[in-house]
């Protein structure tokens, strides 16, 4: 599907903060930028980082006082494939190096502790694909999408006593419950089109049978209506915008529209 | 049943060591002190604070030294009642006033956080006591009793991801849910005929049609085989020993027999 | 001083939520109640529990839809005196029964933990007044007082390492560090003077020479612009409202003034 | 320094257990492998990984049963300098990508909580080498070296706390107040010469003025006694040993001696 994809933030500086932001479409295999276009007022000195392994594109710089930064482009994502129940799981020395950071537990996503649970509610289930379908449901059925529950300590064991996050939250278990599977699962930021209210989205990638594979663990949008920004161990790392002070949000909009 | 409990600690402190020891048997209308002896070398000055509301006896002082504390009871706790599925749950007001404190979170029971898993996983049960019951047969079906998994900072939360523990923490996790269903629930400690290793033993007790109900959520041991020490908020409350400064165990033993 | 305190409570209830509140003035040694009223509205079915040790008085009832708590009295508390810097430290076998729980760690007051900084920075200090003094001192000069920090799930443990927090921080830090120096102290809600924006307080005590000393460790309040509330082992037992279930807030004011 | 590194891991691994390896001396700029063996007894089908950015070698295969590795190299760490007081520190659009990663918090280190302690602390302190230098004083002044006090579970926000900990807690708390000062940092797993009981030794690495340096928080080792083995956002990433099923130690030696 082609998306027109935008998002317009608006932040007070404190002088002298150091930033990274993080609000590109990735440039990754299966999805194409066909546009785009950067506006950031005013315009301080910034440095490109090289698009990462997966394509993520990030910038940074020294931002002071009120600063507007927009982005906005049109990408089409028509070439991503939908998760086959029938994916197999790999055995560890069949993973690629680079998956086998995604194993590890991290600072949201537990997963070492969460061996005993996964292995007798998922354990026996025969295919990686299928496996992690269940997780899917699992989080579906036990886990209600609720606001205010949550903050950014929210870890994955939080959620899973609490029954009730947000997207990152969903996004947090869901990875956990896969490494603890053994399944590789790394967290990504994206633009959505459909969810209410409109805002930066998480969702999670697994790798099983030689590919990554996008799921939404909420539910709430076809993994078609999503363009893929940046990917991380989990969601600390993805955020859009880092900062080296506190800033202050002055507003922030997001939008993601079929693009004609 | 009559039993014949025991308890031979055999510690080295610091010198000016202040210490609180729970190893009296209680003297609760549910169990009855026949004979006792307690036997301390060298004998310190000691207080004797007078018994609790719920029968609990602790003495304390200032140790120094290698000091051996053997406590010797035979106690009939014959009046024991099990716990029946019929027992009604109370509303609020309808509860005695020693009971409310047993309804809030404590360190390692944050009730608070479980009240949806609770709610959803028990919640429709109409009667108390099958609540309750239902409670210790999820324990029992999801958690693994094992060694080396758990520490004292053990909480509920953390036994219900990782699903193994001990006795103190099948405890944790069985006070938590049942205070999160509105159940006022507090951990026991108890000397326990049958467990193996023998050592001191964590239980819990519920509130329900104005009694106090014992049960052991770890199934390892019938009521009747149980001595009831002392009573609190969770295990942090009821240590056979809290000093005030570090102390080593030199050797320690427990024992529990039927009486003749 | 004689305080006119008052709270006026406008919440929205579930039909059939159970609530404890505890808004009374406490009746106790250090300050008189010379009147007082109460109104609800709709008025449903109360019990009154009767005050604790400490003169502390709640009431719970059945509540449902939108219910209007005002409480109003005017309290002399010319009877409290300030902690003096000589007074002693006790040894565990000279303190009386009811203090030794106000040892224990507790949900949000981890002092086990606390011990090796606790000792070092303060161990040498000769009586426990002077200590509880200095205590005060570090935490006016380490910790700074902010809103949005925090929440109802902060620790000593996180204000100790984030370094900001409100009231009810510094009081969970304040008793931590006492009891870490085997210092009895617990929290105390309460109405205060001076406070801006007026609402609730939470202060604590410490137990030294044979008394209960009421502290501020925020600082901003003078110990005689306080009416005490309500006692225990940390703020999850002082909430001026607990619910069997979620209630929402419609609008609250708290207020204190010189009562003519 | 020319130095003669050897481990030697015996470990019992249930069948097909997938495990990594990291016990190869890093062939590092600053380090270089003159020669090496390995030797694994049974043998199974192996992966080599290639080095990454660091340098860091690792393998990984399916283990059963009983396993022994034994690995041994003479390395000389000859072209290690030390940190120089006058190091810069860097603002944010001068690091390299690579390095911003060793900014975020990560799952021991959550830098994002220390930053008001950190900027306190240190913050007034003009250059990046004798910021580094203040943590590390601090460090010594401030944490106990002890055995038993944590474990795999423990947090750089638990020792700030306890105060006590072993080399891996030394490197989570160093590693976390430098990500608060704005200084990359990462754990860096090491043979250690000196080191008492031998081990394997857990450092940690600083970036300033274009360069990472290596320190050891903990102060025991001379950092020209130190082989560099691999490189991670905490102790987490830099296991010498992951598996994906539990596995047992049977025993295990780590030697030092200077090469001849």
């Amino acid at each position: 599907m082609k998306l027109h994809v935008s998002s317009d933030l608006h932040y007070s500086f404190q002088p002298g903060t150091g930033a990274v932001v993080s609000v590109h479409a990735a440039t990754s295999p299966d999805q194409t930028v066909i546009s785009e276009s950067l506006e950031i007022d005013p315009l301080p000195e910034l440095v490109f980082d090289p698009a990462d392994a997966r394509g993520e594109r990030r910038f940074r710089g020294e931002f002071s006082g009120d600063v507007r930064i927009r982005y906005e482009a049109v990408v089409d994502n028509g070439a991503r494939s939908l998760l086959p129940s029938a994916a197999t799981r790999h055995a560890w020395p069949d993973l690629p190096t680079e998956a086998l950071v995604f194993l590890l537990p991290s600072r949201y996503c537990s997963s070492d502790r969460f061996i005993s649970f996964a292995e007798k509610t998922f354990g026996t289930i025969p295919e990686g694909g299928a496996m992690v379908q269940a997780v899917l449901s699992w989080l579906y059925e036990n886990i209600e999408y609720a606001f205010g529950i949550s903050s950014s300590d929210t870890t994955a064991e939080h959620t899973f006593v609490e029954r009730k996050g947000v997207c990152r939250d969903f996004t947090h278990l869901g990875i956990t419950l896969c490494r603890a599977l053994n399944i590789p699962a790394r967290a990504v930021s994206a633009y959505a089109m459909g969810l209410e209210p409109q805002d930066f989205h998480a969702v999670f990638e697994v790798y099983l049978e030689n590919a990554w594979w996008l799921v939404d663990p909420t539910g709430l949008v076809p993994v078609e209506n999503l363009v893929r920004i940046g990917v991380g161990r989990d969601a600390a790392d993805i955020a859009f915008l880092s900062t080296t002070s506190p800033c202050s949000l002055i507003w922030q909009t997001v939008k993601v529209l079929p693009a004609v």
